[in-house]
């Protein structure tokens, strides 16, 4: 094989392709069996590489965790700000909200468990980032949609109802469908959107 | 001093003496200074008991919190089940849900801190009794009320957002008043419960 680039070069390829590829058996782990299961041993297994490489890339466990966590929630973001309607822009407002959830409810289906434990404690829990860009996106698309009053107090009571926690605890131990709480949250938007009698 | 009784039943009186000087305590030092200033030291101090009754008493700092939070939870379901209306029986479903929601961030804002405690694990977060309770009390209105369809999912959304971690966030690191959030919750059920378009 020829050698294309100097080796600096080479070895910063090899630093970013083992990066992607510790990422991809990280996310084929979680998907398959949790959250408890991303250990560094199955990662470095799942990749094919040595655990060595694995901590020289994340530094430690809850590093990779971090950085699944935020390439979910960039995701989740760029398909609500930018990604094709009723998700994204070009939709009516209500249609956008009742989107928003249904998206948040699918990544929860299947990565609940990250997005749980990331919810751990109890005084962080509402202090992300992605918690606080969820519910400005709320309340942007409640006043679009016409909706009067305390919009911000409104979209914090929304977004709530979609909390990691709450939602595997009503699907796992609650038996209450994926599909049943989805719809759920359809009908609260359609409730809370409707024009109000005076 | 004439000594009443034999000393058998002096000492139970002495211990359900004891216990009741303690909560008071744990709940003067609670109410004035937190949940984190709650040591079982400073609760025999304002009790003026030795720290060892207190922990005769109570065994732990885990099971004082424990009976305490039980007995605030018992009280709040009291009120509610069997209280005065708005809050207990007699007013309409709308007005109860909406006095039962004031009522539960009123406890939060005295007794936050104590009720985060008691949230604190995200596992074991949505599996109290009380939570339990509280969804079936709101379940119960919302189908007194008129609302149609899937009532114990939109129970269960409306109750989250009195979440203690939420709420204690919104007012202390959001700056949002418990007036505002109280409000925000009368406007919630107003709109949950409004007559639906079809």
């Amino acid at each position: 094989m020829l050698q294309v680039g100097p080796p600096a070069e080479t070895e910063r390829a090899d630093a970013v392709r083992n990066r992607a590829r510790i990422l991809d058996a990280a996310r084929t782990i979680l998907d398959a069996s949790g959250v408890d299961a991303l250990t560094m041993d199955a990662v470095a297994r799942e990749a094919g590489l040595g655990k060595g490489t694995v901590f020289r890339r994340f530094g430690s466990r809850s590093q990779l965790l971090l950085t699944l966590l935020n390439s979910t929630e960039e995701e989740f973001q760029r398909g609500f700000l930018a990604g094709p309607p009723p998700l994204g822009p070009g939709a009516n407002p209500v249609d956008r909200l009742i989107a928003f959830g249904r998206a948040r409810l699918d990544l929860l289906g299947v990565q609940g468990d990250l997005l749980r434990a990331a919810e751990a404690s109890a005084e962080s829990r509402y202090s992300s980032p992605a918690r606080a860009a969820s519910v400005l996106h709320i309340t942007m698309l409640l006043r679009s949609g016409g909706v009067q009053g305390d919009v911000p107090v409104l979209a914090t009571t929304l977004n709530s109802t979609l909390d990691a926690a709450l939602v595997l605890h009503e699907n796992r131990v609650g038996s209450v469908s994926m599909e049943r709480i989805a719809n759920g949250w359809e009908d609260l938007v359609r409730r809370v959107t409707a024009p109000q009698q005076t």
